[in-house]
């Protein structure tokens, strides 16, 4: 153990120019027109993992190809471990909104490193690989058998992974998941991950008239297809902030009684974030923020576009507005169905003067949880307070991670969480960083996890 | 009179080149980036006049200057006329949209030219130029005293025209205004108008988090500033589609009885046009839809905007939504006190956990009456019986002309409004046209008007 993290001590300043290398290829997913980058990123991935001695292949799919790699343990009854990463990231937003741009990573002073996916997924995933680096380099084999599956689809709901994983199931066969795709429960203090929500979604667009008409030769006497949609999207909720779509919370399970009390005695922990973000926490009534993050579900409205959107003023009543939403759910909404009931329910509230289509996010996610007293949890626990020096403490995450409950299904194989990026990285949003220390504090956990994993999924 | 139509006649040809030599240039006065353009449309009809014979200068403004100029009548107690038109433009909205590019000039079979500008407001002023262009060619001089005065800044609500107006007062005077910038009542049917709607508006900010949030991490616990917006637009209409911002009817003068009957029998001629737009009419309730037009108030979202726009997804919690809102104002209603009261609401329901930021629109206009028995009306009906051979409608207009108001105000002079252009002819919309038939003819009623007003006035 000693050698291996001397190991990732001693290469640590090489680790981070790596990943600034892997950082600097926009490899956007939603964006057709970035095939070379996607292609580029996927190829970086496969060179560095052949590099350190994987057996490594490139998975083509309908959409972007996924990077496969294994690793053998020298006991040939040794337990397999799976590492699920991607090399794809959020789209930027607006450019100007970034103190360096996004695609050009830069190291501050204290050691973040900010970069458009530097956090979400790619400093995360690269941990892992270099946990298995640093075994390979030092006693020429890890501990468990470990294999990588790094795809290049997650930010756009990995919608070729469910058949890429069925038709590579037994190539993926495993005893255990290793997801590092979320945050410390704060800088310092690592947590434990007890589930993901999982998310559905669709978009509406609302048609009035057929082109945008002079408001003031038809203004008063055609329907505007922005008060309609405003008017829709506003009875999407009650008062009290609950989602006011009929069957939302069918199936939402209560919070358990201690996880209500142990996440109340956290939230002192995060009132600095409302400085941060600017502006109070809000929400469902009834509810503390951890327990609205957590373990309750959430309609949310992530776009909304319609008419004149430039300087000045242009007097029209618009042709057509839009509306992009998501729902988070939690513990037994099903993605399908909570889809339904909001398609129905805004098809049932449309005026009939205008028209309403419907796209329905075609890759939703179940929610997932991981049964508390897993023996990999406690492994878990014991090497992040190892490395940290403090006791994790026990979470949920509030985003959605489709894998997990993919991997179940798929794979019978359960997941633990290893996240290690800063609760405040700014994943999907602007100037989005990762801790060179975090970079090497994970990979000292996740290199002495499987040493751990060996003996918990013996 | 039958030298001056047929020179009208002989030279309809040459005119409609000339007019698409002027719409070539794209004067989009919201754009600040086209000065250049700006600059070449106004030196256009600066020489245009200049070349009939006329005594012309360019006004410069603190934004794009206006045109002035004279043609002198022979006899020396001749009455005035002031001409007034704009040679900005509307921007072109998305320029897929257009059938053939909107500064290409597109002369159909059947007469029609296509641009953007065609009938708002290039092809209509001209046609006034070419009214007194034919009385110069043939007689050499116009029967009463016309004045000029074509502006760059109409589309943008005239900011700088109250003062250019205010210091060249006596250059402007004059006995009555005429104002080509309004549409016929139906195709090869005219209308005499009676009056505009007035306008105002402001711009609707809500600020939640200080940047884009990942929807998973915060969703459900912050301010969801689309969501806000949504509600506090939602709240400013009732479901009877009454405008529903305190005291904005306060001012509202009914609608006079003899009109409310008139426009009742010309509803069926505009039952065809929810067929064009593809949408059936909707509106207040109570009203008929031409009431709802001319003589009711509005309150239209003309854009609205925030959060992710682009293809695909992008999960977050928006830091900021904004919407566009303009109403249409009718007699008593005053533009100032209107925004105030929408201004006054809006906070009012602004939620504590939001910013919500008002930019208030600059350039209001109030609503224009002339007295339905001004001699110049009854001047105008006659001439347009003559050329159309057919009784014009009283009607109003829906849309705003600051000007109107402005010149009763500032010059003490009422205005006829001597429109051409087809109601259906795309104005603020893509494929705008101006008929070169109803160039021919308005040019030829322009003419007409001029003797007439001679005896109206006297």
């Amino acid at each position: 153990m000693n050698a291996v993290e001397e190991y990732l001590r001693g290469t640590q300043e090489r680790a981070v120019d790596s990943l600034c290398d892997l950082l600097r290829i926009p490899s956007i997913a939603t964006d057709a027109a970035r095939r070379d980058d996607i292609t580029a990123a996927a190829g970086w991935v496969r060179d560095y993992l052949a590099g350190i001695g994987g057996s490594v292949e490139i998975w083509p799919t309908a959409g972007w190809p996924a990077v496969f790699a294994e690793f053998r343990a020298r006991e040939s009854a040794a337990s397999t471990v799976l590492v699920y990463g991607h090399y794809d990231v959020q789209p930027t937003g607006e450019l100007s909104r970034w103190t360096s741009p996004p695609f050009e990573p830069r190291v501050d002073s204290t050691g973040r490193i900010y970069a458009r996916g530097a956090a979400d997924n790619k400093g995360q995933f690269f941990l892992q690989v270099r946990a298995v680096e640093a075994w390979m380099k030092t006693l020429g084999a890890p501990p468990v058998n470990v294999k990588f599956l790094i795809e290049g689809e997650e930010e756009i709901g990995s919608p070729n992974l469910p058949p890429l994983i069925r038709d590579r199931r037994e190539r993926l066969r495993c005893d255990l998941v290793i997801v590092s795709d979320t945050p410390l429960w704060r800088a310092n203090r690592p947590a434990i991950s007890l589930g993901t929500r999982g998310i559905t979604g669709l978009e509406v667009k609302v048609t009035g008239p057929n082109r945008d008409l002079h408001s003031g030769i038809f203004g008063g006497s055609a329907p505007n297809p922005i008060a309609v949609l405003c008017r829709m999207l506003a009875r999407l909720h009650d008062n009290a902030n609950r989602v006011a779509v009929p069957g939302f919370y069918d199936d939402v399970q209560p919070i358990p009684d201690d996880l209500r009390a142990e996440w109340r005695a956290l939230e002192p922990d995060i009132q600095h974030e409302a400085a941060e973000i600017g502006c109070p926490f809000t929400g469902e009534q009834g509810y503390s923020t951890l327990e609205r993050r957590w373990l309750r579900p959430t309609l949310e409205f992530n776009g909304i576009t319609g008419g004149f959107q430039g300087a000045g003023s242009n007097t029209i009543v618009p042709a057509t507005a839009s509306a992009k939403i998501t729902c988070r759910l939690v513990p037994d909404q099903d993605p399908d169905r909570i889809q339904s009931l909001l398609a129905d329910f805004l098809r049932s509230i449309a005026p009939p003067a205008v028209k309403v289509e419907l796209s329905l996010r075609k890759s939703g996610a179940r929610p997932y949880s991981i049964d508390p007293a897993h023996p990999a949890l406690r492994a878990a626990g014991k090497v992040l307070e190892d490395v940290y020096g403090v006791r994790p403490v026990r979470v949920r995450e509030g985003l959605s991670l489709p894998i997990l409950p993919m991997f179940k299904e798929l794979l019978a194989a359960d997941t633990v969480l290893l996240g290690f990026c800063d609760p405040g990285c700014n994943a999907h949003s602007f100037d989005e960083f990762f801790d060179s220390r975090d970079l090497l504090r994970g990979s000292m956990a996740a290199a002495r996890f499987l040493a751990q994993v060996r003996e918990a999924l013996r």
